[in-house]
């Protein structure tokens, strides 16, 4: 799927739900860890409770490469299992010198099969571009970040304006509305109108709704484009430990449904 | 191995070379490629033919990920493979917010093993901090690397200096010369006395020596301490691809030991 499949997708179902599958053996219910396969099973039930409500899922790799190679199995096996109507997101980070970061390209885009990866930004130009090169995939680039440490570097003043904003600028010169999203965590809504401004259309992956804390109205308020689209909002723990019992997968779905109940007022 | 042993090997070896497994299946030698675990007996021919030579041995992640969970089976088996005489690193790029680089920590610094991990500066503190938590391993922060990209963000202006400065001034103080090593290209050499002001003694990690054209005198004359330690060059390609033929590992190890007659002229 490409953006503008997701598009068409978000103005169908009225939804720009992504659910974010960062999933710990640790904090999966207790009936589920004696299974052989636990947390394929628990991503599973979770795909299948959430899938009329959400339009994409994001796998993040840290959670998957802690386990080692079985990690790996694991990832393929969720991305395998994601139906083609729903956007597959590695959330992986990654970016390395050009001939490095073709290789994560071919890894995330190729043998897991991906839609979309996340980039980290800093090493530049040559290291975005091999992901760039891939028609009909999406390279999300890291732009504002949800997290504390964004004030670090993201926020430092250049040329006039902040690093996070010469990111934007430069990296939209590298790629297009139609292969390109960036990444904006939802607890900066202060800078979203601000960016609105740099990249009145791009589409922007939100994390950071829910457990972080993040204003889902504020989001969606300051990031929709005047078409109502290009926003997708990532929940990750508050959707997938709703509830540590049996009925996981369904409180999971209910809260699913919560979002996109509200999303549907802005849409 | 902490970065107070391998400065001690560096010091009795007299070399600090670094060899990078960059594996990629298509460019090792033919006669191999029919092996069952073709990689892992190309790794493991290199690092007994290059271990008299090197100091370090440093796997790049992405040209493992690209065959998925076997990718990671290979890299463990590598690291597996290779003598605590000799210092691991994982060139993985990994960074995210806290909660999440945590698990890329115990990732690399457990279930690999791995003595250092590479890690990307652009998320600031809490990205960084998971890493830099664990006693007796090392993270290793990207400040200005061998690419073209470089320019692109991490020449920056702010604060009256470089972005990568900023990045080395406040990463500096976050971590300790026990615990934290800084990136910084071969190919970036007049950046190098500069850098030399802001961290006297830190150990910095030089890749792009070889193929990308970094020059290892230009290196070692700006790079190496006052007490002539503090510099790690990485070469991978030059090392590891230097033939073709059966003889791929032993005209590895003569490129090492050229590599490293050239070292003990400025030690």
């Amino acid at each position: 799927m490409n953006i503008h499949q997701l598009a068409n997708e978000i103005k169908t179902k009225k939804s720009y739900l992504c659910v974010g599958l960062d999933t710990e053996f640790s904090k999966i219910p207790k009936h589920l860890q004696a299974n052989k396969n636990a947390i394929v099973d628990f991503n599973k039930a979770i795909i299948d409770a959430t899938l009329p409500y959400c339009v994409s899922y994001k796998i993040n790799t840290a959670f998957y490469e802690v386990l080692g190679s079985k990690g790996w199995d694991i990832m393929q096996e969720t991305f395998d299992y994601i139906p083609n109507t729903h956007f597959k997101i590695a959330d992986a980070k990654r970016g390395d010198i050009g001939n490095t970061s073709s290789q994560y390209a071919k890894a995330f885009f190729e043998t897991l099969n991906a839609d979309a990866i996340t980039v980290a930004p800093y090493m530049g130009e040559d290291s975005i571009a091999p992901f760039l090169a891939y028609e009909n995939k999406t390279t999300i680039v890291l732009a504002l970040t949800s997290n504390n440490g964004a004030k670090d570097f993201e926020m430092l003043t250049t040329n006039g304006s902040y690093l996070y904003e010469e990111v934007i600028k430069k990296v939209s010169s590298w790629g297009t509305e139609g292969n390109l999203m960036f990444v904006v965590g939802a607890t900066q809504t202060q800078e979203l109108q601000n960016i609105r401004k740099l990249i009145p259309n791009h589409f922007l992956l939100v994390p950071g709704v829910g457990f972080q804390g993040g204003s889902l109205a504020d989001v969606s308020t300051f990031g929709l484009t005047q078409s109502k689209s290009g926003v997708l909002i990532n929940a990750s723990r508050a959707i997938i430990y709703a509830s540590e019992g049996e009925n996981f997968a369904t409180e999971a779905a209910a809260i699913a449904q919560q979002y996109v109940a509200e999303m549907q007022a802005y849409l």
